[in-house]
């Protein structure tokens, strides 16, 4: 477990949360953070290169501050913990950027496209005593952390762990778009793979092998791993942008029970043991209504990963032991050898590890949110 | 389509079964044919190498004639086609057998160990005008038949394709022992195998990946497999013959919809069609009650392979268009190419095209059946 001293941070103080860029998943996870105690968690402000969406988000949610670029937040002093909810590409120049303002990280998966660009952000990071954290959310689930239990303990040799998952993302650019660092690897691998992880453990397979239908614009829209290490562990593995119904499911076959993970895995509230005499299915209902309107299923589950950032910061923690740095690394390394294999780079994307991509296209994600009258004093 | 010339078959005589082993898949088929009208199958004759077996199956079946050899049954005039129901190892000198005494065969799946064994069948097979099915049950079926239907019209683009099988097999001498022909992929990946290409066409792969867990005698016990082809289909397979519970599920995902063969999809009597408005489940039940008990799940179904055989066999066909000899050869390519990969051979098993395992062991296998008073008459 890696820490960091104790030093400026006040124990008793709410963690006050920063969030870059102003799409939908930043809307849900501030939705989030506004349900859980004002002693423990503030939204406390909002960042988007559209400044009047950063306003429009501070109003809604009450919070104090809102800017025009994500320097100027990085650079307020007040900002414990920065929330990244970009698009892929700019992950990367973000959380640098976050850090160089010791500011502690949840970045949103892929934590980056190449993976050595994770790996210089741990090793800041950890230079830096800051705690830095890649948004898996499916990890932080009492559902996914009761079904590594079973795993180590209800279901004998594991002879195979299988995860698919799916819907249609056709008309999202950042999902189909090469220039938006979309992709199906980038977009949905790393849920299947924490899975496969969270189960066999984060060393690094002996074998990769991928398969991959790529798109007119030469990013994978659809493809399927398979990983083994030598000691016989192996996980079949599938994901695509472009199935309209694929259930994200995903199963643990051992030698004396199966473990399925209903629908959906990747944000699960039920575990269902099955053996030879019968079907056991635990149910981990979500904590809460939220007060926001949310877009991502399932949403209220982020609680779990917002309480689980604001524990690893007090304990000075610099990475959950939920989903370790070693676990970002093997997943993206995985993504690595898997978008060479199917013949997909995104290199051309980055010029002396800058974005070069469009910085028009992204916000055109932008949440339909009905208007409210909010107050333009965020300046 | 391959086709014989109709010469001494008559069109209206019943089909005259010689079943060849006489274990539990035996004993189900037999129970199928016995279950047909007498004008079109008749239950002929059994040979065991242990003649009291014949005999038993002779008694219960009310056979005309039992066998203590195959070649006995093989020179048999009276026998119109062969069904070859003994362990993998031996099929492919029985077939051989067989062919030269001029019968039409119904061989058990893997038709062979070794894909060139199954091309030299074939091609006997083919210059003796004599009909020749590898007993693939499973493409037989209608909701088989429903289900290519649906991948063709109603999936849109297939992006992907899934099947997953396993059972515990752990004390079957017969699957987990190499000697007797035993592994993971000789036994139950033609199933996942032959669903995929039942969507995906029957040529040969240009991407075969797999991975695998060994047994303590070398052969594989799980395994796990990634297809692609050039114009990027892709299908994701996995099997087991040492997990408790894995439900046999195979899925085929569509740009628009998605099937899935609800549990089990080897002998399927439903289909499912999912899209994002609702979902549609179509029931094909089984035909009949069988007359004899019977040891396979769903064994009524293998009617189904039965009737083909006798239509093909009147049409003048040398092999059924619902399996043909391509669809085995590519099966039985792929199973080459994995072995290769996982470190499996049963080249060991052959000393010039002859079987040199244990000729004791398959009757280890030996179903119990309730004993019944039959005379001794059949010799």
């Amino acid at each position: 477990m890696i820490l960091f001293q104790l030093t400026t941070y006040a124990r008793s103080a709410p963690l006050r949360w920063g969030f870059v860029g102003c799409g939908r998943i930043t809307n849900d996870f501030a939705a989030v953070i506004d349900a859980l105690p004002d002693t423990d968690h503030t939204v406390f402000a909002f960042a988007s290169r559209n400044v009047s969406r950063a306003d429009d988000y501070a109003c809604r949610f009450g919070a104090a501050k809102s800017y025009g670029s994500y320097e100027a937040l990085a650079k307020d002093p007040d900002v414990d913990v920065v929330y990244i909810g970009t698009i892929n590409p700019t992950h990367y120049e973000i959380s640098k950027l976050m850090l160089a303002n010791n500011k502690h990280v949840l970045c949103e998966k892929p934590l980056t496209l190449i993976g050595a660009q994770a790996a210089e952000i741990f090793k800041i990071a950890e230079s830096k005593q800051l705690f830095f954290q890649e948004a898996i959310l499916t990890r932080f689930f009492p559902a996914t952390i009761r079904m590594q239990d079973f795993a180590k303990t209800a279901v004998g040799d594991i002879r195979l762990v299988t995860a698919y998952l799916g819907q249609n993302s056709a008309t999202s650019l950042r999902h189909v778009r090469k220039q938006l660092g979309g992709g199906s690897v980038k977009d949905r691998s790393g849920y299947v793979l924490q899975h496969a992880l969270a189960v066999l453990g984060n060393d690094l397979p002996d074998k990769i092998s991928a398969v991959g239908q790529l798109n007119n614009e030469t990013v994978d829209s659809t493809a399927a791993i398979e990983l083994q290490w030598k000691d016989g562990r192996m996980a079949s593995l599938g994901f695509s942008l472009l199935t309209t119904v694929m259930p994200a499911e995903a199963n643990i076959y051992g030698s004396s029970a199966t473990i399925k993970m209903p629908d959906t895995f990747a944000r699960p509230t039920a575990v269902q043991l099955i053996n030879s005499a019968n079907t056991t299915i635990e149910n981990y209902p979500l904590p809460t209504v939220l007060d926001h309107r949310t877009f991502l299923a399932n949403a209220a589950g982020m609680i779990y990963e917002a309480q689980e950032v604001r524990r690893c910061i007090l304990a000075g923690l610099l990475e959950s032991p939920l989903l370790t740095h070693k676990d970002s690394l093997t997943i993206l390394a995985i993504q690595d050898e898997v978008l060479k294999q199917i013949g997909v780079s995104y290199d051309s994307l980055y010029a002396n590890g800058v974005f070069v991509g469009s910085s028009l296209e992204p916000e055109l994600q932008a949440p339909v949110l009905k208007p409210v009258s909010c107050p333009n004093f965020y300046h």
